[in-house]
């Protein structure tokens, strides 16, 4: 990145938050293990990120309790930044997440402290009530967050259960929280984990 | 895309939702002229929206009037949704911008269809109210699309203003929306249009 070329504005608080937003932009370079639907390429953080903000415009229907869409957006949008420097932990990879918390504490200092404190203050709190999974709005993100890759698996070949060879039990956990906090749509979920094992995408035990 | 692969839910307002959802993962493929600060490849219309939704936690100081972030965070990842059946229309491509709008229009008539009425009625409300540039909102929302791509050509060596051949007066011309609703950050770019022509990266006619 140039970023040797930038221009400071004379003003450090606005050098920080435009030299920020081309930190960030290594978003569209963290791969994660869910192919785009067209299956030509891994998809990357940048766009998952997007992807679950569109769709916090469009479930919050079937969330057991109401939930601030503007607030879940925003969170959907950063709820990611850390794995510029902590890397996309593949979900169903155990060891990976054994060391996932610390290594992504790690990252949020260095990646939050980019911004004038206020503002990283601010974004870090709204990563680490997404990550907690306690208020309904983390809950509802987090939803969307498990909702999105499920789909894709679902409409590329079971895609991501079949490299990582993932069984029931792996993607019942993850999905937990949409079975708790959006009963509706778990069911679409859950005869979708029956489908794959019945056609082979996704291992019994 | 493995649309035929999709398990139907039950009901047709969940499917409608759920394959909206699988239709704008095309966003991942519809490219912009700008390049990634890496310079490995053009960036896409999801990580744009992606981006520009982020900087839109940043930078509402500087904003003449106060904004309703968390509704233009909304914005910002809607916001070029239409591009998936209009193509992205490069900003400084004056015939392609002449018969923009007839395309966009049409292309909102057949992606908003596939929603659930009410809420393609409330996204399409959002993408318009983004294009006509009258809210405070949409003009902050605006003020972000406008310095994402700025942002990027200061850092890659002008990269779409060499390309393109483009000249102060067009630049300027686009940067307006910033000039009227954000000037702190409009003196920050005007530095920048006048250092990329003296290092040759813009032409002043």
């Amino acid at each position: 990145m140039g970023k040797e070329d930038f221009l400071p504005s004379g003003t450090e608080r606005l050098d920080q938050q435009l030299l920020f937003t081309a930190e960030i932009d290594k978003m569209t370079s963290v791969l994660r293990r869910t192919v785009l639907l067209d299956k030509s390429r891994r998809e990357n953080d940048a766009e998952h990120s997007w992807h679950i903000a569109v769709m916090a415009q469009l479930f919050s229907e079937y969330a057991l309790r109401p939930v601030d869409i503007g607030r879940v957006v925003k969170m959907c949008v950063v709820h990611d930044l850390v794995e510029i420097y902590a890397g996309d932990t593949f979900a169903y990879d155990v060891a990976g997440n054994a060391g996932k918390k610390e290594r992504e504490d790690r990252a949020a200092d260095r990646l939050f402290a980019q911004l004038p404190k206020d503002q990283g203050d601010n974004i870090r709190a709204l990563w680490e009530e997404f990550d907690a999974m306690e208020t309904d709005d983390a809950k509802y993100a987090a939803c969307m967050d498990r909702l999105q890759p499920i789909l894709h698996n679902t409409l590329t070949e079971g895609h991501t259960w079949v490299e990582s060879g993932s069984n029931r039990a792996a993607v019942e956990k993850r999905m937990a929280p949409v079975r708790e906090f959006m009963p509706k749509v778990y069911e679409w979920i859950d005869a979708n984990i029956d489908h794959a094992i019945a056609i082979g995408w996704l291992k019994e035990d």
